[in-house]
């Protein structure tokens, strides 16, 4: 019999209504024959709530076990909550929070990694024919204290739970109806995906196609899960991510993707001799800031370099000051930074076996006269830095120069 | 040193600001050189509002480890935010769920008892100078799952933790500054009591003082966990709940106290002959209904005979459904009903030893022309039940005869 695990968000258990709707939704499921395993978020608005109560307390250096603590108890509200409006449908269900489930990770309170999971409670109970609710987003330490996953928490909840229960299939219930070649907000020929593979979700993700964490997907890729992404308002199939050999015909792109949450920096005039990139970049990554799309100007004077990288545009301040803080010892004149630009990413792994797909990128962007000001590429993607306003004309083109736009 | 249990209740920890006072109070006392264990309710009107969530998605018949689930959570807020707090004012602070502070109860969810605590991680906790911020109303049943204590479950819990910590006292703060000789609110000239016994005590709460819930001050009494009730807002004494021995001089009457939580019920004409009273009572008690204040009228024709007696009005409909399914086999004539009835109560331990306590009252209820409808004693308490309508003058009248009014 089919085992699925089912994970909604905090829109979709918002408020009792939507709550008695998801348990309908499963009682259909249910009715069909599956076995299930429910995983939820707090309701939308709940774990913000809670948040700002512990930031109010203690703006500057709240204890993060606690903050677990409080935030963890939206999530036991919901799972109480389904569990009864199950029940009230007549489907046997039963509530687990992350540590009566066996999610067990380690102490890093607010960002926790799951370690392990025992799967015996919740195998004991779906083979009694009850539903399991579990909490997602929270887990229990190593101390025995609450611990969360971080935002976005509980699509790793499930998935590992997926992993961990070798589930036939994760659906991850939201309010998009799947994966799109692009952002439908801006492109409006974009078309919903019925398939797309882990790699290509994972470079969709992490530049900004928000319906999974990246982190959900790295874990259903390394552990074989098949995630689906379906809306849960309407009953009908989202989009499949899977691995790449249950993809029939693959497209050679199959998206196109875009974030703006980057800014641009430039150093200025810096020395142009060897260890200078590591005396830049070692103090940057020793306080904890990634960068990303780095480009060293060819020297014009043979002595000094511009040094272009983006970080996020939260980290630019910290970025600044870190920078600021070796300017004596590197040795360089100014730092630039651009916060108006985006990045836009051509993802698919149909790339690797197709040649041309950078070049007709910088061809599509040139004639819009787009100009560039960096590159950067993976196996499967060809990202561009461009100034924002030009992001919905060069997803617009893009999106037609690859042949995706809906017919 | 001092080890004192604190306990707030959920009119304490209402919002962010008094969550900060909470915290600066258990500041005081910690730099007093005092060391707490506190205990914490739900923020006002939380778990009123989870319950309702509750009821409303199953009104008839939801589950009640699910119900412990969603309202459990609760408390798991206010520990958190209370522990945060501390931190913030420099007290070292750590909050623990029921199971994480050892609280194990039987599986009766809704209404779970306290059967073990193991005071390791609090002792292990308070030894190395950290407040711990305990959930109260919760514990975990044998099962793994959530329970809860119903309501008032929090200075049950308060109490329960004293007696496993050995602590000095424990203290019940809560929006009144401690117990009064009668109802301050219609006695104008009711005094706050310094100290009062456990049994006055229980007395007190088992007829209306809403002070303290009966099941706490049991348990208090049976562990000699010495209990004060004082304010939360205010920063001076209460009244200290003691075992007798503790007051040197007893006052004779301690309190008036009334309820009006039941209700009459007359069984009229009913065969006069043996075994009639089981007949009756045996249903209701079988269908849990507790039964009070007991009166059969003398017999006038040698046959038949009217049974009288007092049950919680909220068992009424019940009571009256239960006495109609045996009509047929007791034969009686009717049911009669009465609830707009009052239970006045004249509560000390000095009774005792003081003859003529229960002769007074009935002379001072006669003075003013009111009825007596039903007596009933114990060892240290006379309970008369009167029309509702004189609740007022009785009270007043009572609390003059005895001398209890403030000079």
């Amino acid at each position: 019999m089919t085992l699925i695990v089912h994970k909604y968000g905090g829109t979709s258990v918002a408020d009792l209504e939507r709550i008695r709707n998801v348990a309908q939704r499963i009682k259909h499921r249910i009715d069909a024959g599956e076995r299930l395993c429910v995983v939820v978020s707090a309701m939308a608005g709940q774990t913000n709530r809670l948040v700002e109560w512990v930031t109010s307390l203690d703006p500057a250096r709240y204890d993060r076990a606690e903050y677990d603590q409080v935030v963890a108890s939206g999530e036991q509200v919901t799972i109480g909550l389904l569990a009864i409006a199950l029940q009230h449908l007549g489907v046997p269900a039963r509530s687990f929070l992350g540590w009566q489930a066996g999610i067990r990770t380690d102490g890093a309170h607010a960002s926790a990694r799951i370690t392990e999971i025992d799967p015996t409670p919740l195998r004991r109970c779906i083979e009694a024919g009850i539903v399991p609710v579990v909490a997602g987003f929270q887990g229990i330490g190593p101390d025995g204290r609450m611990t969360t996953l971080g935002r976005g928490g509980s699509d790793t909840s499930a998935v590992a739970l997926a992993a961990a229960l070798e589930a036939d299939r994760c659906d991850i219930f939201t309010d998009v109806d799947g994966v799109y070649t692009s952002d439908p907000r801006i492109v409006s020929k974009a078309r919903k995906l019925d398939r797309i593979t882990y790699e290509e979700m994972l470079e969709m993700a992490s530049v900004g196609a928000k319906v999974l964490q990246t982190r959900s997907v790295a874990l259903a890729m390394r552990h074989k899960v098949r995630l689906q992404v379906l809306s849960s308002f309407e009953d009908k199939p989202g989009t499949l991510v899977v691995d790449e050999d249950e993809i029939v015909e693959t497209q050679i792109v199959s998206g196109i993707a875009y974030t703006r949450d980057e800014a641009k920096v430039s150093v200025v005039r810096v020395m142009d001799r060897p260890g200078v990139a590591a005396a830049l970049f070692g103090p940057l990554a020793e306080a904890n800031i990634n960068v990303d799309m780095i480009v060293q100007s060819v020297s014009r004077d043979g002595v000094h370099t511009n040094m272009t990288f983006t970080v996020s545009r939260a980290d630019l301040p910290r970025a600044r000051a870190v920078l600021e803080s070796v300017r004596e010892q590197v040795g360089f004149e100014r730092i630039d930074a651009d916060d108006e630009i985006v990045k836009i990413s051509v993802i698919g792994v149909g790339m690797r076996s197709h040649a041309g797909i950078a070049h007709r990128m910088f061809r599509t962007l040139a004639d819009r006269g787009i100009n560039i000001q960096a590159i950067s590429t993976s196996e499967i993607k060809v990202s561009v830095l461009i100034a924002e306003e030009y992001t919905e004309l060069a997803l617009r083109a893009l999106h037609s120069a690859y042949g995706l736009d809906r017919s």
